[in-house]
């Protein structure tokens, strides 16, 4: 017995922006839900074990996704029984699912922890400028794991998603599951053999009204962007935990990212969150507030509501403000044209999301 | 209750043109269909109101779609009832629509009138060369729409469907219909707020033998290529007709494009047609002439033949003429490496289209 | 009555390749199955005619198909009957085919018969470097034929499948089946009306533990990069046969490829292979050895194993060694950094495929 099954669907939305001198509005996407297509599919093998698969791409319905569909969101195959899943190809990371506890926003929109608490920024506290390459050598036969484009601003290629991971989730045992990830980054040459790979687990318990997660997580690469290296290491720990009162659904995460470069730069964020339903909708609020190298960096409010008209249609708005201290550039929104370091950030939308 | 359909087909054919000294032949596709592959779907929200998503990508079925699928056909999602609809994302501009009742090519293969009543080539008559811009800011998120190529050719970006679209389409009165879209082009920044913005307009009518129908469009960009404006504007204005007298359905179209630069330069177009279906084959001909700044420009006579096989499988052959005015370099295909401004092209192609 | 099936499918595996002093390791693909996604379907005319569609891409779910989806493995449409079945559009080469009767391992991984039987390396024997281009001119309407890049190794862009094709596939007489197929390369200019054009024909017969089949293909191109010519022609004959013991399956290739340019460089290669059939497991093996220009060029020997859990879901594991003679720099995996011409390349894998 099998079965295969198309799915997706679109969130579109007038957005508002200003960050410092920087105005722009417009119609903008996927404010609580990442637009998508996918083909999903499961095949009873007997005895308790399942094959699977999951090819899933992202969408830009405001422009057609013009730039080219691809299967980047998701791409797996994988095998299920008592003993848990192993699952292979490209996929989530562990740590990254950690965030879906701590932010009621799902890092989605305006009103993302994300906007705060992702990515390492050359602010005035971290002096050195650069970049964190996990390229492997061209001969390589599969893409390595995204190069860091040279620049000002650093970024794990595997914050959200690695290439050619091997994976593993365990069954519940009383709420509690552990998930391990392996990526090979991209296929490994004899010039530097953990150039790329990454390591990812996560620690899980959830019962009845409590949800706790850790998340751990290390990405192998050099400062630099033409030649693979191992030498340098990217460290991001996520801790969150959710009590649903009934009434509302509050939750909480601390979130680090260590660089072994850069002076040893380092961001450290909190994320509070609270989500109450009311019926057909949903009123939802967080605060963010992150230090880098110990001193005060950023913060953002957010708020927002959700109506429900089904289970597969909404329609939203939210609205957050951004604080940057001196040195800090982070946005609730697009990137923008001009230069807004230590400015405010601000940001509203409105918009409808359908899913099938 | 819930429905997701895929859908798609193709379309290809053997086309020998000849344009002036160019000559070229071989498999071509898209004669009488344009080739595609997308998903749709609704969902029934109860008392009334309904959601609906439509995903859908052009394809190359000659060469399999290899510079890559995407969805910019259309990416909508909507909510209708007995209000009408409401639709948002990337989609055909209601004034495009128009050209369905007085074409009876329906814009496709070496007959489609848009051969002629599109776009305005820089004849004689128009003397600037240049090109009409309506790209947004780098800094927008969104894609802006498209930036037209610097050269003697102007082209309305949004001639056919535009990005970033909020659409509004009325439930039938007595056969009376009305649309309207408004384009934000990309997210507007604070360089020039109107820039690559569209509206465009339509009112229909349709009952029993007769249809007719009559748009606006106008789309707000500069005559530049590198910086965003809204100084300029492209209006396009399109009414048309037909009356189905049972043995043959004739139809007429009057299409006028008028640009705020280049002199004020402007194209007016006639598209005559008539299709007589006669038990499974379909004889279809159309005339069509334009004339440029009050001058003859350009006049393309087609003739055609559509065997159905089935309401998914036809074959077809088309033959079209089209004689260029001196400064007009009209073409019934294929871009040609020679120039044959002021010269004759001659096309014919024969085909089979297959849907699903 | 009508079907439309989505189908496709992952292949993963942990790849180590040595080809002399390059050495990697890592995840890979495609072991024994292409990766795919795809949608085809029939209609039933009636009279005993059916129309059909099939539209398939390739998946790279290690990085998500990253570079963007396409469809060009296979995009067709046909009209099968009594007479047989004719299809248009981009498809394999009969030819090509030919080589799934000959090699166990169906070309796909590092026991694939064409690391060593396809493409002409210019090795020592072969003494002049260049390419072998197919390109149309810039100004046809359609993608011409891939040229091949300038450079020391000579590759029919053809060799698999071809675009603009038009194909004929007589029905069984008897076991014997005949099909042929004719690509236009690309819509042919006035500058060389058979520049890209391809000719491919199989003869084939099949009965109980019997298969045979022969192939001849001539694709016309210049030694050029830049302009389109139609002076040259790749030719290859593809000879294989089968017969099915039982306990195995046993099968031949000879295959050869001869150019007209390149010193009429020619190379010649014997497939020799096994299938052995035990239980849910199947274990294969395969020696392959090419000639180039009549003296010795490379050989490989191929083992393999392959557990089915299902007939959608398999395990499988591969070994492979290859021997290249001086001046032949075949590798039985990625292409590798450093040179390794003359000497010998090793690769073993080991994976899972699901397909749906």
């Amino acid at each position: 017995q099998s079965t295969v099954t198309l799915f997706g669907g679109a969130d579109l939305n007038y957005r508002s922006v200003t960050s410092g001198a920087n105005k722009f509005s417009g119609m903008a996407q996927d404010g609580i839900y990442s637009s998508r297509f996918g083909v999903m599919g499961t095949e009873d093998l007997g005895g308790g074990l399942k094959a699977g698969f999951h090819f899933e791409g992202g969408m830009a319905p405001d422009v057609g996704t013009s730039t080219g569909f691809n299967f980047t969101r998701k791409s797996t195959i994988g095998l299920s029984g008592g003993f848990g899943e192993v699952r292979f190809g490209r996929d989530y990371t562990p740590m990254f699912t950690v965030a879906g506890i701590a932010d009621p926003f799902g890092t989605n929109g305006v009103g993302s922890s994300y906007n705060v608490a992702n990515g390492v920024t050359s602010d005035g506290v971290i002096a050195a400028a650069g970049s964190f390459a996990t390229a492997q050598a061209a001969a390589a036969a599969t893409t390595p794991a995204s190069t860091v484009a040279a620049g000002a601003v650093y970024a794990d290629p595997n914050a959200v998603r690695a290439n050619n991971s091997i994976a593993y989730y365990s069954p519940s045992f009383s709420g509690f599951t552990v998930s391990g990830m392996y990526s090979f980054g991209g296929e490994n040459t004899n010039v530097a053999k953990k150039a790329g790979t990454m390591s990812s687990i996560k620690l899980a318990y959830a019962n009845g009204p409590v949800s706790v997660a850790f998340g751990n997580q290390i990405t192998k690469g050099g400062v630099a962007t033409t030649s693979a290296a191992d030498t340098e290491k990217w460290t991001t720990n996520f801790l969150a935990g959710a009590y649903d009162l009934g009434v509302a659904k509050l939750s909480l995460g601390y979130k680090t990212d260590k660089l072994s470069f850069a002076d040893d730069a380092s961001v450290k964020s909190m994320i509070y969150g609270v989500a109450a339903p009311m019926g057909a909708v949903t009123l939802k609020a967080s605060y963010v507030t992150a230090k880098a190298d110990g001193d005060k960096m950023a913060n953002q409010f957010a708020l927002g509501a959700v109506y429900d008209l089904s289970k597969r249609t909404s329609a939203y708005a939210t609205y957050s403000t951004l604080k940057n201290e001196e040195g800090s550039g982070k946005s609730v929104g697009s990137a923008a044209a001009s230069d807004f370091t230590g400015l405010r950030s601000k940001g509203f939308e409105i918009g409808v999301k359908h899913t099938f």
